[in-house]
Protein backbone atom coordinates (compact mmCIF):
# COMPACT_ATOMS: atom_id res chain seq x y z
CA UNK A 1 0.00 0.00 0.00
CA UNK A 2 2.90 2.38 -0.24
CA UNK A 3 1.41 4.15 -3.45
CA UNK A 4 -0.84 5.66 -0.73
CA UNK A 5 1.81 6.67 2.01
CA UNK A 6 3.10 10.36 1.88
CA UNK A 7 6.76 10.68 1.98
CA UNK A 8 8.46 13.03 4.66
CA UNK A 9 8.53 15.89 2.78
CA UNK A 10 6.44 15.48 -0.35
CA UNK A 11 4.77 18.03 -2.09
CA UNK A 12 0.92 16.86 -1.82
CA UNK A 13 -1.68 18.20 -3.98
CA UNK A 14 -5.04 16.76 -2.73
CA UNK A 15 -7.48 17.95 -5.82
CA UNK A 16 -4.87 16.30 -8.49
CA UNK A 17 -5.14 12.94 -6.88
CA UNK A 18 -8.18 10.42 -8.65
CA UNK A 19 -10.06 9.43 -5.40
CA UNK A 20 -11.77 6.85 -7.72
CA UNK A 21 -8.51 4.70 -8.17
CA UNK A 22 -8.45 1.66 -8.23
CA UNK A 23 -5.17 0.64 -9.36
CA UNK A 24 -4.06 -1.63 -6.63
CA UNK A 25 -6.90 -4.17 -7.51
CA UNK A 26 -7.35 -3.84 -11.04
CA UNK A 27 -9.07 -7.21 -11.37
CA UNK A 28 -11.60 -6.65 -8.58
CA UNK A 29 -14.89 -4.46 -8.40
CA UNK A 30 -17.57 -3.90 -5.35
CA UNK A 31 -18.61 -7.59 -6.03
CA UNK A 32 -15.30 -10.00 -6.71
CA UNK A 33 -14.23 -7.74 -3.62
CA UNK A 34 -16.53 -9.52 -0.77
CA UNK A 35 -14.69 -12.70 -0.63
CA UNK A 36 -11.18 -11.30 -0.96
CA UNK A 37 -12.46 -8.40 1.74
CA UNK A 38 -13.18 -11.37 3.92
CA UNK A 39 -9.86 -13.20 3.47
CA UNK A 40 -8.50 -10.02 4.63
CA UNK A 41 -10.48 -9.57 7.61
CA UNK A 42 -9.95 -13.33 8.87
CA UNK A 43 -5.93 -12.08 8.27
CA UNK A 44 -6.37 -9.16 10.47
CA UNK A 45 -8.46 -11.25 13.24
CA UNK A 46 -5.71 -13.47 13.50
CA UNK A 47 -2.82 -10.94 13.75
CA UNK A 48 -4.85 -8.76 16.09
CA UNK A 49 -4.63 -12.08 18.41
CA UNK A 50 -1.35 -12.40 18.18
CA UNK A 51 -0.22 -8.79 18.89
CA UNK A 52 -2.85 -9.08 21.69
CA UNK A 53 -0.96 -12.01 23.73
CA UNK A 54 2.76 -10.56 22.58
CA UNK A 55 1.82 -7.27 24.68
CA UNK A 56 4.80 -5.71 23.15
CA UNK A 57 2.83 -3.11 20.65
CA UNK A 58 0.70 -0.80 20.18
CA UNK A 59 -1.46 0.46 17.03
CA UNK A 60 -3.11 3.70 16.61
CA UNK A 61 -5.00 3.92 13.58
CA UNK A 62 -5.94 8.14 13.05
CA UNK A 63 -8.84 8.16 10.64
CA UNK A 64 -9.70 12.04 9.13
CA UNK A 65 -12.17 12.82 6.25
CA UNK A 66 -14.22 15.33 5.28
CA UNK A 67 -17.90 14.48 6.22
CA UNK A 68 -19.27 11.56 4.70
CA UNK A 69 -16.20 10.39 3.93
CA UNK A 70 -16.52 6.97 5.16
CA UNK A 71 -14.52 7.16 8.82
CA UNK A 72 -18.00 4.78 10.33
CA UNK A 73 -18.18 2.56 7.53
CA UNK A 74 -14.50 1.55 7.51
CA UNK A 75 -14.35 0.93 10.94
CA UNK A 76 -17.35 -1.46 10.43
CA UNK A 77 -16.59 -3.06 7.55
CA UNK A 78 -12.71 -3.26 8.48
CA UNK A 79 -13.32 -3.79 11.93
CA UNK A 80 -16.04 -6.03 12.63
CA UNK A 81 -14.42 -9.64 13.10
CA UNK A 82 -11.50 -8.72 14.95
CA UNK A 83 -11.93 -9.12 18.97
CA UNK A 84 -13.33 -5.95 20.48
CA UNK A 85 -11.71 -6.88 23.28
CA UNK A 86 -8.31 -5.45 21.92
CA UNK A 87 -10.06 -2.50 19.91
CA UNK A 88 -10.89 0.48 21.13
CA UNK A 89 -12.09 3.25 19.14
CA UNK A 90 -12.68 6.50 20.04
CA UNK A 91 -14.51 9.48 18.49
CA UNK A 92 -13.52 13.11 18.97
CA UNK A 93 -16.23 15.40 18.43
CA UNK A 94 -16.48 19.36 19.97
CA UNK A 95 -14.48 19.16 23.22
CA UNK A 96 -16.56 19.49 26.28
CA UNK A 97 -16.19 22.00 28.51
CA UNK A 98 -13.83 20.65 30.79
CA UNK A 99 -11.20 19.10 28.07
CA UNK A 100 -11.13 23.16 26.38
CA UNK A 101 -9.60 24.18 30.06
CA UNK A 102 -6.75 21.58 28.84
CA UNK A 103 -4.35 21.87 25.41
CA UNK A 104 -5.75 19.78 22.71
CA UNK A 105 -3.67 16.77 22.96
CA UNK A 106 -4.93 16.29 26.92
CA UNK A 107 -8.05 14.36 25.93
CA UNK A 108 -6.19 12.93 22.94
CA UNK A 109 -3.57 11.26 25.26
CA UNK A 110 -5.62 9.72 27.65
CA UNK A 111 -6.92 7.74 24.63
CA UNK A 112 -3.56 6.51 23.68
CA UNK A 113 -3.71 2.53 23.24
CA UNK A 114 -2.07 0.41 25.31
CA UNK A 115 0.33 -2.55 24.76
CA UNK A 116 -1.49 -5.33 23.10
CA UNK A 117 -4.05 -3.11 21.64
CA UNK A 118 -5.56 -1.32 18.71
CA UNK A 119 -7.42 2.04 19.09
CA UNK A 120 -8.99 4.18 16.41
CA UNK A 121 -9.39 7.68 16.52
CA UNK A 122 -12.27 8.66 14.04
CA UNK A 123 -11.48 12.14 14.11
CA UNK A 124 -8.86 13.34 16.00
CA UNK A 125 -6.40 15.77 17.07
CA UNK A 126 -5.64 16.81 13.80
CA UNK A 127 -9.07 18.54 14.01
CA UNK A 128 -7.60 21.51 15.52
CA UNK A 129 -5.71 22.56 12.44
CA UNK A 130 -8.65 21.31 10.28
CA UNK A 131 -11.74 22.80 11.32
CA UNK A 132 -9.93 25.10 14.04
CA UNK A 133 -7.87 26.59 11.28
CA UNK A 134 -10.62 26.59 8.57
CA UNK A 135 -12.89 28.54 10.83
CA UNK A 136 -10.45 30.28 12.88
CA UNK A 137 -10.95 29.16 16.13
CA UNK A 138 -7.26 30.34 17.01
CA UNK A 139 -5.33 32.49 15.61
CA UNK A 140 -2.86 31.35 12.96
CA UNK A 141 0.01 31.57 14.87
CA UNK A 142 -1.32 29.18 17.43
CA UNK A 143 -2.58 26.67 15.11
CA UNK A 144 0.76 27.24 12.70
CA UNK A 145 2.82 26.02 16.29
CA UNK A 146 0.91 22.59 16.23
CA UNK A 147 2.29 20.56 13.40
CA UNK A 148 5.67 20.67 15.39
CA UNK A 149 3.49 19.75 19.08
CA UNK A 150 2.17 16.88 17.02
CA UNK A 151 5.03 15.65 15.53
CA UNK A 152 6.72 15.67 19.20
CA UNK A 153 3.51 14.20 20.50
CA UNK A 154 3.34 11.25 17.93
CA UNK A 155 7.71 10.81 18.18
CA UNK A 156 7.20 10.43 22.04
CA UNK A 157 4.07 7.94 21.18
CA UNK A 158 5.88 5.91 18.98
CA UNK A 159 9.77 5.86 20.75
CA UNK A 160 7.82 3.71 23.72
CA UNK A 161 6.05 1.61 21.55
CA UNK A 162 3.27 2.42 19.83
CA UNK A 163 3.01 1.93 15.56
CA UNK A 164 0.94 4.81 13.96
CA UNK A 165 -0.89 4.94 11.05
CA UNK A 166 -2.80 8.13 9.69
CA UNK A 167 -5.55 7.60 6.96
CA UNK A 168 -7.66 9.90 4.91
CA UNK A 169 -10.08 9.19 3.12
CA UNK A 170 -10.28 11.26 0.13
CA UNK A 171 -13.06 11.60 -1.15
CA UNK A 172 -14.46 14.64 -4.19
CA UNK A 173 -16.70 16.91 -3.78
CA UNK A 174 -18.64 15.36 -6.53
CA UNK A 175 -18.81 12.01 -4.34
CA UNK A 176 -19.99 13.98 -1.32
CA UNK A 177 -22.75 15.11 -2.79
CA UNK A 178 -24.39 12.12 -4.15
CA UNK A 179 -23.89 10.61 -0.20
CA UNK A 180 -25.49 13.47 0.91
CA UNK A 181 -28.26 13.46 -1.38
CA UNK A 182 -28.78 9.61 -0.59
CA UNK A 183 -29.71 11.06 3.28
CA UNK A 184 -32.22 13.31 2.03
CA UNK A 185 -33.80 10.85 -0.12
CA UNK A 186 -33.70 7.75 1.65
CA UNK A 187 -36.10 8.30 4.97
CA UNK A 188 -34.40 5.59 6.99
CA UNK A 189 -30.86 7.16 6.62
CA UNK A 190 -32.40 10.94 6.93
CA UNK A 191 -31.36 11.07 11.04
CA UNK A 192 -27.51 11.03 9.52
CA UNK A 193 -28.05 13.96 7.79
CA UNK A 194 -26.76 17.08 9.58
CA UNK A 195 -27.64 20.42 8.29
CA UNK A 196 -24.41 21.90 9.72
CA UNK A 197 -22.49 19.21 6.92
CA UNK A 198 -23.58 21.70 4.50
CA UNK A 199 -21.21 24.72 6.25
CA UNK A 200 -18.05 22.91 5.90
CA UNK A 201 -18.98 21.44 2.34
CA UNK A 202 -19.37 25.21 1.44
CA UNK A 203 -15.51 25.39 2.76
CA UNK A 204 -14.30 22.29 0.79
CA UNK A 205 -11.26 24.73 -0.98
CA UNK A 206 -10.06 25.66 2.65
CA UNK A 207 -10.41 22.17 3.98
CA UNK A 208 -8.01 21.01 0.95
CA UNK A 209 -5.29 23.53 1.74
CA UNK A 210 -5.94 22.74 5.78
CA UNK A 211 -5.45 19.00 5.27
CA UNK A 212 -2.84 19.45 2.66
CA UNK A 213 -0.57 21.79 5.15
CA UNK A 214 -1.37 18.93 8.03
CA UNK A 215 -0.22 16.24 5.76
CA UNK A 216 2.82 17.50 4.57
CA UNK A 217 3.44 19.04 7.80
CA UNK A 218 3.18 15.41 10.05
CA UNK A 219 3.37 12.73 7.49
CA UNK A 220 6.92 11.29 9.33
CA UNK A 221 9.07 8.35 8.42
CA UNK A 222 7.24 7.17 12.71
CA UNK A 223 3.71 8.36 11.62
CA UNK A 224 3.13 8.42 8.35
CA UNK A 225 -0.20 9.80 6.46
CA UNK A 226 -1.87 7.36 3.96
CA UNK A 227 -4.15 9.09 1.53
CA UNK A 228 -7.05 6.68 0.49
CA UNK A 229 -8.79 6.79 -3.10
CA UNK A 230 -12.38 6.55 -1.37
CA UNK A 231 -15.07 7.33 -3.27
CA UNK A 232 -16.07 3.25 -4.16
CA UNK A 233 -16.29 1.76 -0.59
CA UNK A 234 -15.07 -1.33 -1.79
CA UNK A 235 -11.60 -0.62 -2.43
CA UNK A 236 -11.40 2.10 0.33
CA UNK A 237 -12.03 -1.19 2.64
CA UNK A 238 -9.41 -3.18 0.90
CA UNK A 239 -7.04 -0.54 0.89
CA UNK A 240 -7.03 0.46 4.53
CA UNK A 241 -7.43 -3.47 6.06
CA UNK A 242 -4.23 -4.70 3.47
CA UNK A 243 -2.34 -1.40 5.17
CA UNK A 244 -3.22 -2.58 9.02
CA UNK A 245 -2.10 -5.86 7.75
CA UNK A 246 1.06 -4.86 6.36
CA UNK A 247 1.65 -2.54 9.50
CA UNK A 248 1.59 -5.36 11.71
CA UNK A 249 3.44 -8.07 9.77
CA UNK A 250 5.97 -5.34 10.04
CA UNK A 251 6.20 -6.07 14.19
CA UNK A 252 7.19 -9.31 13.47
CA UNK A 253 4.85 -10.71 16.28
CA UNK A 254 4.64 -14.02 18.30
CA UNK A 255 2.72 -15.44 21.02
CA UNK A 256 5.32 -15.02 24.33
CA UNK A 257 6.70 -17.85 26.12
CA UNK A 258 5.54 -18.52 29.51
CA UNK A 259 6.86 -16.61 32.37
CA UNK A 260 6.53 -19.59 34.77
CA UNK A 261 9.28 -23.00 34.90
CA UNK A 262 6.25 -25.58 33.73
CA UNK A 263 7.76 -28.03 33.52
CA UNK A 264 7.14 -30.23 37.20
CA UNK A 265 3.19 -28.58 37.24
CA UNK A 266 0.68 -31.15 37.47
CA UNK A 267 -3.11 -30.71 37.17
CA UNK A 268 -5.34 -32.54 40.14
CA UNK B 1 -32.93 -18.66 26.56
CA UNK B 2 -35.15 -18.35 29.58
CA UNK B 3 -34.38 -22.04 30.81
CA UNK B 4 -31.01 -20.35 31.91
CA UNK B 5 -32.32 -17.69 34.01
CA UNK B 6 -31.91 -17.79 37.39
CA UNK B 7 -35.49 -16.76 38.83
CA UNK B 8 -35.51 -14.02 41.54
CA UNK B 9 -35.40 -15.74 44.96
CA UNK B 10 -34.86 -18.96 43.00
CA UNK B 11 -32.40 -21.67 45.31
CA UNK B 12 -29.21 -22.34 43.03
CA UNK B 13 -27.43 -25.67 42.65
CA UNK B 14 -24.34 -25.05 40.56
CA UNK B 15 -23.09 -28.70 41.47
CA UNK B 16 -26.20 -30.11 40.30
CA UNK B 17 -26.67 -28.30 36.69
CA UNK B 18 -25.12 -30.00 33.75
CA UNK B 19 -22.13 -28.28 32.05
CA UNK B 20 -22.89 -30.57 29.30
CA UNK B 21 -26.21 -29.58 28.18
CA UNK B 22 -26.85 -28.96 24.85
CA UNK B 23 -30.97 -29.12 25.19
CA UNK B 24 -31.94 -25.63 23.47
CA UNK B 25 -29.72 -27.13 20.21
CA UNK B 26 -30.57 -30.94 20.39
CA UNK B 27 -29.91 -30.95 16.87
CA UNK B 28 -26.62 -29.34 16.37
CA UNK B 29 -23.09 -30.26 17.16
CA UNK B 30 -19.98 -28.64 17.00
CA UNK B 31 -19.53 -28.71 13.55
CA UNK B 32 -23.31 -27.81 12.90
CA UNK B 33 -22.99 -25.04 14.72
CA UNK B 34 -20.73 -23.04 12.63
CA UNK B 35 -23.30 -21.59 10.32
CA UNK B 36 -25.91 -21.20 13.08
CA UNK B 37 -22.85 -19.26 14.85
CA UNK B 38 -22.13 -17.05 11.83
CA UNK B 39 -25.92 -16.37 11.26
CA UNK B 40 -26.93 -15.21 14.95
CA UNK B 41 -23.34 -13.14 14.63
CA UNK B 42 -24.87 -10.74 11.95
CA UNK B 43 -28.35 -10.41 13.03
CA UNK B 44 -26.42 -9.49 16.58
CA UNK B 45 -24.45 -6.95 14.60
CA UNK B 46 -27.44 -6.11 12.44
CA UNK B 47 -29.29 -5.07 16.10
CA UNK B 48 -26.32 -3.21 17.82
CA UNK B 49 -25.90 -1.19 14.27
CA UNK B 50 -29.98 -0.16 15.26
CA UNK B 51 -29.24 0.43 19.03
CA UNK B 52 -26.13 2.51 18.24
CA UNK B 53 -28.54 4.99 16.21
CA UNK B 54 -30.65 5.22 18.25
CA UNK B 55 -29.10 5.81 20.89
CA UNK B 56 -31.35 5.54 24.21
CA UNK B 57 -30.40 2.56 25.27
CA UNK B 58 -27.29 1.16 26.78
CA UNK B 59 -26.57 -2.68 26.95
CA UNK B 60 -23.94 -4.19 30.11
CA UNK B 61 -22.58 -7.39 29.84
CA UNK B 62 -21.23 -9.05 32.93
CA UNK B 63 -19.11 -12.01 32.08
CA UNK B 64 -18.18 -14.31 35.02
CA UNK B 65 -16.64 -18.06 35.46
CA UNK B 66 -14.03 -19.46 37.08
CA UNK B 67 -10.22 -19.77 35.08
CA UNK B 68 -10.38 -21.53 31.82
CA UNK B 69 -14.46 -21.09 31.80
CA UNK B 70 -14.33 -19.12 28.65
CA UNK B 71 -14.84 -15.47 28.87
CA UNK B 72 -12.12 -14.67 26.28
CA UNK B 73 -13.33 -16.58 24.03
CA UNK B 74 -16.52 -16.14 24.00
CA UNK B 75 -16.16 -12.30 23.92
CA UNK B 76 -14.10 -13.05 20.92
CA UNK B 77 -16.30 -15.44 18.99
CA UNK B 78 -19.55 -13.86 20.40
CA UNK B 79 -18.74 -10.12 19.81
CA UNK B 80 -16.69 -10.22 16.73
CA UNK B 81 -18.57 -9.03 13.85
CA UNK B 82 -20.28 -6.38 15.84
CA UNK B 83 -19.13 -3.01 15.19
CA UNK B 84 -16.15 -2.11 17.27
CA UNK B 85 -17.01 1.53 17.36
CA UNK B 86 -20.17 0.35 19.82
CA UNK B 87 -18.60 -2.31 22.10
CA UNK B 88 -16.31 -1.55 25.04
CA UNK B 89 -14.76 -4.59 26.76
CA UNK B 90 -13.24 -3.73 30.01
CA UNK B 91 -11.25 -6.07 31.80
CA UNK B 92 -11.44 -6.04 35.48
CA UNK B 93 -8.02 -7.60 37.59
CA UNK B 94 -6.44 -6.84 40.60
CA UNK B 95 -7.22 -3.27 41.75
CA UNK B 96 -4.88 -0.96 41.13
CA UNK B 97 -3.16 0.90 44.16
CA UNK B 98 -5.65 4.09 43.11
CA UNK B 99 -8.70 1.65 42.94
CA UNK B 100 -7.98 0.29 46.19
CA UNK B 101 -8.52 3.98 47.61
CA UNK B 102 -12.10 3.71 46.43
CA UNK B 103 -14.95 1.82 46.76
CA UNK B 104 -14.77 -1.29 45.11
CA UNK B 105 -17.76 -0.17 42.89
CA UNK B 106 -16.00 2.95 41.89
CA UNK B 107 -13.44 1.95 38.88
CA UNK B 108 -16.96 -0.35 37.68
CA UNK B 109 -19.13 2.69 37.26
CA UNK B 110 -16.77 4.71 35.02
CA UNK B 111 -17.17 1.59 32.54
CA UNK B 112 -20.60 1.77 32.86
CA UNK B 113 -22.15 2.02 29.00
CA UNK B 114 -23.20 4.70 27.24
CA UNK B 115 -26.48 5.20 25.58
CA UNK B 116 -26.41 3.53 22.13
CA UNK B 117 -23.49 1.71 23.77
CA UNK B 118 -22.48 -1.64 24.54
CA UNK B 119 -20.27 -2.57 27.26
CA UNK B 120 -19.09 -6.16 28.67
CA UNK B 121 -16.94 -6.78 31.65
CA UNK B 122 -14.97 -9.38 31.73
CA UNK B 123 -14.92 -10.01 35.47
CA UNK B 124 -16.61 -7.51 37.51
CA UNK B 125 -17.69 -5.91 40.98
CA UNK B 126 -19.35 -9.49 41.23
CA UNK B 127 -15.27 -10.41 42.16
CA UNK B 128 -15.63 -8.50 45.18
CA UNK B 129 -18.14 -11.14 46.56
CA UNK B 130 -16.01 -14.07 45.25
CA UNK B 131 -12.30 -14.38 45.33
CA UNK B 132 -12.76 -11.58 47.92
CA UNK B 133 -15.01 -13.59 50.12
CA UNK B 134 -13.18 -17.13 49.44
CA UNK B 135 -9.58 -15.26 50.54
CA UNK B 136 -10.59 -13.79 53.40
CA UNK B 137 -9.57 -10.30 51.76
CA UNK B 138 -12.39 -8.40 53.60
CA UNK B 139 -14.35 -9.87 56.85
CA UNK B 140 -17.73 -11.42 56.43
CA UNK B 141 -19.70 -8.30 57.48
CA UNK B 142 -18.50 -6.35 54.82
CA UNK B 143 -18.65 -9.00 51.87
CA UNK B 144 -22.06 -9.93 52.67
CA UNK B 145 -23.24 -6.41 53.00
CA UNK B 146 -22.77 -5.87 49.13
CA UNK B 147 -25.43 -7.90 47.48
CA UNK B 148 -27.40 -5.13 48.71
CA UNK B 149 -24.83 -2.53 47.01
CA UNK B 150 -24.92 -4.24 44.33
CA UNK B 151 -28.39 -4.96 43.66
CA UNK B 152 -28.80 -0.74 44.45
CA UNK B 153 -26.36 -0.14 41.78
CA UNK B 154 -27.83 -2.53 39.25
CA UNK B 155 -31.30 -1.03 40.11
CA UNK B 156 -29.38 2.71 39.34
CA UNK B 157 -28.22 1.45 36.38
CA UNK B 158 -31.48 -0.03 35.28
CA UNK B 159 -33.66 2.77 36.12
CA UNK B 160 -31.55 5.02 34.09
CA UNK B 161 -31.67 3.18 31.32
CA UNK B 162 -29.18 0.35 30.67
CA UNK B 163 -30.16 -2.80 30.15
CA UNK B 164 -28.33 -5.80 32.20
CA UNK B 165 -27.47 -9.08 31.36
CA UNK B 166 -25.42 -11.79 33.82
CA UNK B 167 -23.89 -14.22 32.36
CA UNK B 168 -21.85 -17.37 34.56
CA UNK B 169 -20.00 -19.35 32.21
CA UNK B 170 -20.66 -22.80 34.30
CA UNK B 171 -17.77 -25.62 33.60
CA UNK B 172 -17.04 -28.66 35.88
CA UNK B 173 -14.13 -29.26 37.51
CA UNK B 174 -13.27 -31.96 35.06
CA UNK B 175 -13.34 -29.74 32.21
CA UNK B 176 -10.96 -27.72 33.58
CA UNK B 177 -8.96 -30.02 34.26
CA UNK B 178 -8.46 -30.76 30.35
CA UNK B 179 -8.23 -27.42 29.74
CA UNK B 180 -5.54 -26.33 32.08
CA UNK B 181 -3.23 -29.85 30.34
CA UNK B 182 -4.25 -28.42 27.10
CA UNK B 183 -2.44 -25.02 28.04
CA UNK B 184 0.43 -27.14 29.65
CA UNK B 185 0.53 -29.30 26.78
CA UNK B 186 0.64 -27.29 23.68
CA UNK B 187 4.03 -25.26 23.84
CA UNK B 188 1.66 -22.22 21.62
CA UNK B 189 -0.54 -22.22 24.83
CA UNK B 190 1.51 -22.81 27.42
CA UNK B 191 1.83 -18.42 27.96
CA UNK B 192 -2.06 -19.13 29.22
CA UNK B 193 -1.58 -21.14 32.17
CA UNK B 194 -0.80 -19.28 35.08
CA UNK B 195 0.32 -21.34 38.04
CA UNK B 196 -2.22 -19.13 40.80
CA UNK B 197 -4.94 -20.86 38.58
CA UNK B 198 -4.20 -24.20 40.49
CA UNK B 199 -4.89 -22.43 43.71
CA UNK B 200 -8.96 -21.06 43.03
CA UNK B 201 -8.60 -24.52 41.66
CA UNK B 202 -7.83 -26.06 44.89
CA UNK B 203 -10.94 -24.11 46.45
CA UNK B 204 -13.35 -25.02 43.84
CA UNK B 205 -16.31 -25.76 46.27
CA UNK B 206 -15.68 -22.45 48.24
CA UNK B 207 -16.21 -20.56 44.76
CA UNK B 208 -19.28 -23.14 43.70
CA UNK B 209 -21.05 -21.59 46.90
CA UNK B 210 -19.81 -18.20 46.99
CA UNK B 211 -21.27 -17.96 43.02
CA UNK B 212 -24.25 -19.77 44.29
CA UNK B 213 -24.80 -16.82 46.95
CA UNK B 214 -23.92 -14.14 44.69
CA UNK B 215 -26.19 -15.36 42.08
CA UNK B 216 -29.35 -16.10 44.44
CA UNK B 217 -28.47 -12.69 46.05
CA UNK B 218 -28.27 -10.74 43.17
CA UNK B 219 -30.75 -12.22 40.42
CA UNK B 220 -33.15 -9.66 40.18
CA UNK B 221 -36.17 -8.96 37.59
CA UNK B 222 -34.13 -6.15 36.47
CA UNK B 223 -31.08 -7.50 36.44
CA UNK B 224 -31.09 -11.19 35.58
CA UNK B 225 -28.52 -13.90 35.78
CA UNK B 226 -28.18 -16.48 33.20
CA UNK B 227 -25.86 -19.53 33.78
CA UNK B 228 -25.00 -21.20 30.82
CA UNK B 229 -23.44 -24.98 29.85
CA UNK B 230 -20.12 -24.07 28.94
CA UNK B 231 -18.28 -27.24 29.01
CA UNK B 232 -19.17 -27.40 25.45
CA UNK B 233 -17.68 -23.92 23.62
CA UNK B 234 -20.19 -24.20 20.64
CA UNK B 235 -23.17 -24.79 22.81
CA UNK B 236 -22.06 -21.84 24.94
CA UNK B 237 -21.42 -19.24 22.15
CA UNK B 238 -24.76 -20.10 20.68
CA UNK B 239 -26.66 -19.71 23.59
CA UNK B 240 -24.98 -16.44 24.56
CA UNK B 241 -25.20 -14.98 21.39
CA UNK B 242 -28.97 -16.07 21.48
CA UNK B 243 -29.26 -14.38 24.63
CA UNK B 244 -28.06 -10.99 23.90
CA UNK B 245 -30.14 -11.06 20.67
CA UNK B 246 -33.32 -11.69 22.52
CA UNK B 247 -32.65 -8.96 25.06
CA UNK B 248 -31.67 -6.30 22.26
CA UNK B 249 -35.33 -7.24 20.32
CA UNK B 250 -37.00 -6.92 23.35
CA UNK B 251 -35.68 -3.26 23.42
CA UNK B 252 -37.60 -2.40 20.21
CA UNK B 253 -34.81 -0.35 18.83
CA UNK B 254 -35.39 1.91 15.78
CA UNK B 255 -33.61 4.05 13.33
CA UNK B 256 -34.32 7.71 14.45
CA UNK B 257 -36.19 10.41 12.65
CA UNK B 258 -34.22 13.16 12.09
CA UNK B 259 -34.31 16.55 14.31
CA UNK B 260 -34.22 18.44 11.42
CA UNK B 261 -36.60 19.86 9.17
CA UNK B 262 -35.29 18.36 5.85
CA UNK B 263 -37.95 19.50 3.86
CA UNK B 264 -36.32 22.58 1.77
CA UNK B 265 -32.59 21.36 1.87
CA UNK B 266 -30.66 20.93 -1.41
CA UNK B 267 -27.17 19.94 -1.90
CA UNK B 268 -24.83 22.11 -3.95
Amino acid sequence: MDRYRISEGAHLDLRSMDTRDTSAYPSLSKKKAVPVLAQMRRELADLQRVMWADGNHALLVVLQAMDTGGKDGTIRKVLSGVNPQGVDVTGFGVPTEEEMKHDYLWRIHRHAPAKGRIAVFNRSHYEDVLIVRVNNLVPRVRWSNRYDHIRGFERLLTDEGTTIVKIMLHISLDEQKERLEARLADPSKNYKFNPNDLDARAQWDEYMTAYEDAITETSTSYAPWFVVPADRKWYRNLVVTQTLIDTLKGLNLSYPVSDHDLSDVTVN
